[in-house]
């Protein structure tokens, strides 16, 4: 499972391979192809392959909508316009198949978005490495006192400290422990379904993902938003980047209209349009709820 | 939407590129890439895109299975060996992107299988051609006396030239009714949404249809039975021909695991066993209702 | 297939069957049960059968979530919360089974949802009843010269009188046609299965469709829109009633955060934040297009 | 999130209400409803709601397949030919949804399952409680010698004892070390989504599933067979009873067409035609490889 010295060899040998294709080709993926890109501290993300580009967005549009799509001069504003009104079907036109490692807990998360292919390591039939991940110092976040489900200002000092020793102390030990169980050195060894049970949330697994353009977007943008939690934020982010290379335009065209967008609900619509006309309104006067007039507030001042 | 003169222009254009990639690529494949495939009177299938090959599956399966496909001394034994025992998501990790041209009644059937990605052309905003599906002559059957939804003999003589008259007058008329509707000379002209509601269903719609290879096996064992309507048992035939260049090893294990198989009950098997030992089994005597056992003898005495 | 004296009888039954159940009831919803509700010429929505209501809603967000939704005071401040931070989950834990009779135009579309149960009725199978669609005069529009797949005026005097003779004449001759292929009086009969084929697209079909709520509504959201076609968006207004029976708090959230939404994009919040910092802004300094300009205005001058 | 005093009465109070309803209804279900059904050491399974019966899917059935399903003359029988042909649509109009509580590392294969709803524990949101796992004596398995992914013999004195008390001690300072990282006694409090790391794959989460029959026969065919893994299994069987008082006649279907039944491919088939012709057939005259002949004798000599 480890990404040391065969692993290299593997990737050289993958890379160094070329052959010509008919098939649509994006150089900067083709530069990318099979290299790990760091993620945490000891995962990656690597592309193993993809298929479609920009173009095949348009090309299946095309197919759909026929002469309709003519009156739109270019490929950008096809792909702008698609995007703005939720026509998904071109989007899925593209896929992409990525190699992930990465801790258990992220994958958990991970997992729940279900239209996508995965091949998972099986620590059924196999040992998983003795790997785990220990966040950064500046990862170390005390829980937040206004979201249940965030974090706020990070540890420090002893407390930090104490963190620390005790997941790396633990992780440690739990690992020494499955070795100990699985060994059949002297004994019959368990079982590896069951050792594994012994494993923390931090040990690093590792899986091939695929996934269409139109689902991955929608991945990013749950994970990629600034409230997901950080360890599976830095995945999402690294994604980011490789499909900004893929499909330049259609990446362009989520950022506007997914990632910095804004839903507002019917009630805030009515609240904007007496706004600007010139109309003063308060949350009391506005119909929401405080919490969505905070969320509401937070918009429109830039803040959010 | 038709494939005239310029959708040549466009294929050989498409076909005379070529550029150098990483990723996994199947000469036979390149060979097909683009080129119409001919099915029915005015249909085809032509491959616009695919992902991954054999070598692709063995690899996603070793990373779920990690040593425990080491055994497993080859491809084409671990490739039989995930067929055997249902292990679909290898084969998920390969993808096909197909351009399919079809009557509207194939294309209602074929879109019960929900695990694709599809972009048709769409009646909304375009204008269909005049293009209909007539039966060839071997093709007229008759309803089938034993079976709700099959076929019988061939219709003969006069009853196959008042059937023939009447699907081509009839498609005739609509169309040239479609076309009156829709037609702005001298009026306003319906709207396409609703002149389309006029056209038969043996008239022809296109899409692309992007499926992994796990699902495609699946819509084939369903679709290239004998059991299922001629009418898309040519398609699924002609996309046999495309998945056995593509994937061999895994075509084969399909065509052996799958296409070719049979599912015994258990209360089948039981009897089975009893019939290798020596005994003699009846309908009576073997637990199983007139009609299962009708199906099992045809299986064991190579009728089915 | 029809829902003749027959259907009336067997609707009679089933409403007047009762059994004491522990499960979660609406009221609303068996007051619905099985009764069929009007939808065009001769088609129908009924409900076939219901799981969950609001509060299962909140049950599963509970279990989720736990002590993290303590501070949400009630049921309808946490469904409003689920809904505006797309929490999607909760609302997948509601279902519901309808009866629905449509066009086959209006099927195709349908069907396009693909994360639903369906059970249509078989025309390989059996043979299938002559009813038409035939629009009602103030149906009848034209081709809208500004959208491609959108209506325009209503036609008028002759040109609307000769639409409609074509849409009834060219059903009945083709169902004439369908039935003279299948007789077996003084011939074979042609096979089912081909002679749907003659059959056009405004032809009526029927089938049980079963939804999870959270699909159910984002089906609503493109098929109540007010630019769905109009022969869908009848069927999606007649289910948005059912929904507000059913589920009346989370119809509600849907309707205020989806329905009546709107989506902006990142340039369109910034546009909106220079206005309201008293800025006049025009389609030249907002970096939008001229599409996006003309949409944004309708949105934010009430018009949409 | 625990099944104590509380829960008690919440479930009492949800058996004790009772309301009429039109719906299909099963006594059987109604008495399961809300009571949990023991798995493992600590975990359950309990039926929250459930849609339709038997008389669903036959109901379903009839409305495709129409006069076409007329000849079957009962229930039973139309069930067991929709089984027998793979007819699944009529058997995803039922629904059923469960509570179960069970180990993280049994949640992480039953989620790769992903045709069904789930609203998980969120450990993110809310603090787990300390309940692990601990294998029985009789479950604490060697790892087989011929098979990757399975057990062999039971562990034994010194050997046994040594892995209880790692298992034992491990959880038990994951979980103090989880509770000590989470306290804001004295110190800030490190935040729940990254204290969850430190716990093992044994704890006990719990979700809400909700899945339709099909999928649920799908489920319940790989997981209650028996190369699953025993941890699973035993949930797979306790739904396996759920369902057989839920859906008898589909249950006893799925009984004898999948979960006893046998594949033979196509090879098989051939030898098998030989064999009950009387000729003595070996491996090496088979065509088929070494383990497909070792499974191929396992079954029809009622090993397996």
């Amino acid at each position: 499972m480890s990404d040391g010295t065969n692993a290299q060899d593997e990737i050289a040998e993958l890379r160094a391979r070329s052959a010509p294709t008919r098939r649509a080709t994006v150089p900067a993926m083709e530069e990318r192809l099979y290299t790990p890109h760091k993620v945490l501290d000891h995962g990656f993300v690597r592309v193993i392959d993809y298929m479609g580009d920009d173009a095949a967005i348009v090309q299946a549009a095309r197919v759909s909508y026929g002469a309709g799509t003519k009156h739109v001069s270019n490929d950008a504003g096809l792909i702008n316009y698609l995007m703005r009104h939720w026509h998904s079907t071109p989007f899925e036109m593209c896929e992409i198949k990525l190699h992930v490692k990465l801790p258990v807990f992220v994958a958990r998360q991970w997992i729940r978005h279900r239209t996508a292919n995965v091949n998972e390591y099986s620590a059924r039939y196999s040992i998983l490495d003795r790997e785990f991940y220990i966040p950064a110092p500046e990862q170390l976040a005390a829980q937040s006192t206004v979201n249940n489900q965030g974090r706020g200002a990070v540890l420090e000092g002893e407390e930090a400290a104490r963190v620390l020793e005790m997941l790396k102390g633990d992780a440690t030990r739990s690992y020494d422990h499955y070795e100990a169980m699985l060994s059949q050195e002297g004994q019959q060894g368990l079982a590896r379904e069951l050792a594994r049970m012994n494993l923390p949330a931090n040990i690093y697994t590792q899986w091939y993902w695929k996934i269409d353009l139109h689902n991955l977007f929608h991945f990013l943008r749950l994970r990629a938003d600034k409230h997901a939690q950080y360890e599976i934020r830095v995945y999402a982010e690294t994604i980011c980047e490789i499909a900004k290379d893929w499909v330049p335009l259609a990446y362009a065209a989520f950022e506007d209209y997914r990632l910095n967008s804004v839903q507002f609900s019917g009630k805030a619509v009515e609240v904007l349009r007496r706004m600007l006309a010139g109309e003063t309104v308060t949350q009391e006067t506005s119909g929401m709820s405080k919490g969505e007039w905070r969320e509401f507030e937070g918009v429109i001042h830039n803040g959010s």
